[in-house]
């Protein structure tokens, strides 16, 4: 890298790139973001003398009092060309405060908003910014020491659309395969003044470390590491891409409802997924729900994919980005904690509790009913009993209710002796836990009861006190139904 | 990691990944690999106290005098333990020599070599190695500054089955999951003595760079970065899994011939992979005609698939271990230089010239004839000429040929003037080139001439000179022919 290309070289290269990978059309203006430093100033130059119409764009970021006469000199820079200029002040100190970012990270999304707020306006085809080579060896290793999983490792492309900022609007970036050195050899040879020894030096304290120290560092372990390094990331980007066609593809097979602040996958279809796609499908739904999170590491995504496999006991956890998950039943809900999460279809009771008449019926939210009905071949009820598999419909021994029946919902203390588990008696809370009753659900799930002793849960369980016996001479049929199109097992909606 | 687990909650987090990655079942041996390092003497100890049936492999690496020292004290540590302890000695300074390896690639080769081999003779599950946390960490490490790619960049796996010594005996690693500070603190809670530093530390002085300077340095840049990239490569391993599931199934569509040393893929299905499938499928073919070639570099491979998008003038590419690329219409062959590449079914000649009868016909290699005929009728001649769309038959003007017609191989000089090129003469070498004839078929093409003049390149076009006019009072019909099932057009084949 001693020799640097000549200005013409320099341009041929460039121009190269941007016609093999389809960066540019000169029928339409782009967008230039210029600092003022090296790499913005070249972009400018070399896209201007290689014929694309331009609009040069500046953010003075108020950081600094020198940020004033930089503009100017930029705006001078793009008018000795006959270019338009446009710029915008941004107090970026403020607007960090206000929005709780880095310096950093507030002069990063003011700059790009602005840039393609101006594309938007004068309807360019793209925005163009000026890294380098070293810029991508320095967001790769940035990624690897901080740990972010090949997404990160890809580093940046030379053409992202869609991208975080616009879904029309190309980002691109000409100078990608170019390094620092050549770029300020370039500057030298055609005079190009910087006004910044390199952009935002201030606010990017842990990219110089990186430029300045680590990076020669690791020259001496691999004097080639930094051409090492870049072509790393161009062969991940291929693998990258593999990889999200197929999580798109699994994205659409696991997505069941897609909310404001939630999105229901479904969970068996999500854990037939390989770890790898899993992993990816869990990504895109916290980034669906949280698109400005910048800061998603892969401990949880690990974390939620674990939990996938084998849930907490509470079939809850906390996420990241202020989001939890949620398993119920077939679903897994990732939502904010605030979310107004889209129920299920459940049976669930609008009072505390309701009588229900022999024979009669109550209504329940959500188009359920209960029915009891007297039974009259106490025979038949006695057979039908026996071979039943729904367990949304039960017999129980008249007897045991004598008078009447409520329906009501769970209360402190409630215990529930399970038909079939040998006589034992638990509490109700482990039970409907042990039954992985949708947590949601618990509280307003409809019981009926004699007295204060549980006699069914409906869709789950008869409590054994109640069973059909040989000496039962009065037997009431109970049915829980849904009048919605959604008719079928309760516990399965 | 300054609070050490103790040695029974060390045993259990051993045990813990046994199980859930099912690495060791107690029913069967086990060989462990003890250097005397305290890696393996800890990973020896430990699954002697989980109850795994255990054979203790050493190898003398005679690269030290202590080595028979060192033997001698592993062989007490195993014999005291009441375990079946083997050995074996290698002169690796002398291997290294004699294979051109490196002392580090020796002794590793030599050492999975012995382990394998003692393995199989006592009917073992699996070979069991030492591996830490912190080796982990500083292979990742390693293959980031080289250049690897993902299958560098997951590291080694708990488990690998197949890998490069056994299709069915795995290579496990229960200690993956374990910080090496762990294992000494472990070593001084069993008062286990290890009879070296740490394993190899001789001629693995890379490593130990990597381990003693340059991992401290990255932890000032995170803190956290050993189990940032312990991480990575588990994640990287999940994108890998997926990557090769597809990698296979591209494999499986694009190979086309399995040779001893050359294979040979569709062309124009490899096209249509995706970047990140096309490299695989190409690093694949380099892998199995050399499975032993451990520096396969992404350069190469991408050369290579840059190539197959964009091939040279020759259509010929030196890839690496010395293998080339060669394109034969849609084939791509990946060859050895002295490989005997299976040929296309070619019409080829076995002589250098040959008569040919008007009316007759001569035979040439893979089943191919030509045939001249006399034609009566000229108007309809004419006709066919005018609407025939096959290169294999060609109608000529017998005036032009006089006498008789030769079929004869390709000559220092030969030009060729191809009909519809407005009379444009061409070196035939060149004309060949740009028809994309097959490199390797060129020198025993047959080509039909009158005198020294070429009037038909069978396959591809007829001279100018040579073809019906208005005037034409005599016509010779050519046709090539195969006679194999092969039967198509020659260009094809």
């Amino acid at each position: 890298m001693q020799e640097y290309p000549t200005s013409e070289e320099f341009l041929k290269r460039v121009e190269q790139m941007i016609v093999e990978e389809n960066l540019l059309d000169r029928n339409e203006p782009t967008v230039v973001g210029v600092s003022g430093g090296p790499d913005s100033l070249t972009l400018m130059d070399v896209l201007n003398r290689l014929g694309y119409p331009l609009i040069i764009a500046h953010l003075n970021h108020q950081i600094r009092p020198e940020a004033w006469d930089e503009e100017e000199e930029v705006k001078r820079f793009a008018e000795d060309r006959g270019l338009r200029f446009v710029s915008s002040q941004v107090n970026v100190p403020e607007y960090a405060r206000d929005q709780g970012f880095s310096l950093e990270e507030a002069a990063r999304t003011a700059r790009y908003q602005f840039l393609f707020a101006e594309a938007r306006k004068s309807e360019a085809q793209a925005v163009a910014v000026g890294h380098t080579a070293d810029d991508q060896v320095e967001t790769v290793l940035m990624h690897f020491l901080r740990g972010a999983g090949l997404p990160g490792l890809k580093g940046m492309r030379s053409q992202a659309l869609p991208n975080s900022w616009s879904e029309e609007i190309a980002l691109v970036r000409p100078l990608l395969a170019i390094w620092r050195q050549e770029v300020l050899a370039y500057c030298r040879e055609r005079d190009l003044e910087p006004v910044l020894d390199a952009s935002n030096e201030e606010f990017t304290f842990y990219r110089n470390r990186l430029r300045h120290e680590l990076i020669p560092i690791l020259e001496q372990y691999n004097p080639e590491v930094r051409s090492v390094i870049w072509r790393t990331a161009q062969v991940l980007a291929g693998d990258e891409e593999v990889l999200e066609r197929i999580s798109q593809t699994a994205w659409e097979r696991c997505l069941s409802v897609k909310e404001e602040d939630a999105i229901i996958l479904h969970l068996t279809k999500l854990r037939q997924e390989v770890s790898g796609v899993k992993r990816r499908v869990i990504r895109r739904a916290i980034e669906t729900l949280r698109p400005d999170f910048r800061d998603l590491d892969f401990e949880s995504v690990d974390r939620a994919s674990n939990f996938i496999d084998k849930p907490t006991r509470s079939f809850e956890m906390d996420l990241t980005a202020g989001l939890r998950l949620i398993m119920e039943e077939d679903r897994l809900i990732i939502a904010g904690w605030s979310a107004d999460i889209p129920e299920g279809n459940w049976p669930q009771m609008d009072k505390d509790v309701d009588v229900l008449e022999i024979s009669g019926e109550i209504l329940l939210a959500n188009g359920w009913i209960i029915q009891a009905e007297e039974v009259t071949d106490i025979e038949e009820a006695w057979e039908q009993a026996q071979v039943n598999e729904d367990p949304n419909q039960v017999w129980i021994d008249g007897e045991a209710v004598e008078r009447s029946i409520f329906v009501r919902t769970r209360r402190e203390g409630d215990r529930f002796q399970p038909l079939g588990m040998g006589g034992h008696t638990t509490r109700l809370s482990d039970y409907l836990i042990n039954v992985k009753m949708p947590k949601r659900a618990r509280a307003k799930w409809p019981l009926v009861s004699a007295g204060d002793e549980i006699a069914w849960v409906p869709g789950y369980a008869l409590a054994h006190p109640f069973r059909l016996s040989e000496s039962t001479k009065r037997a009431i049929h109970l049915h829980l139904k849904s009048r919605s199109h959604f008719a079928g097992n309760a516990k399965r909606l």
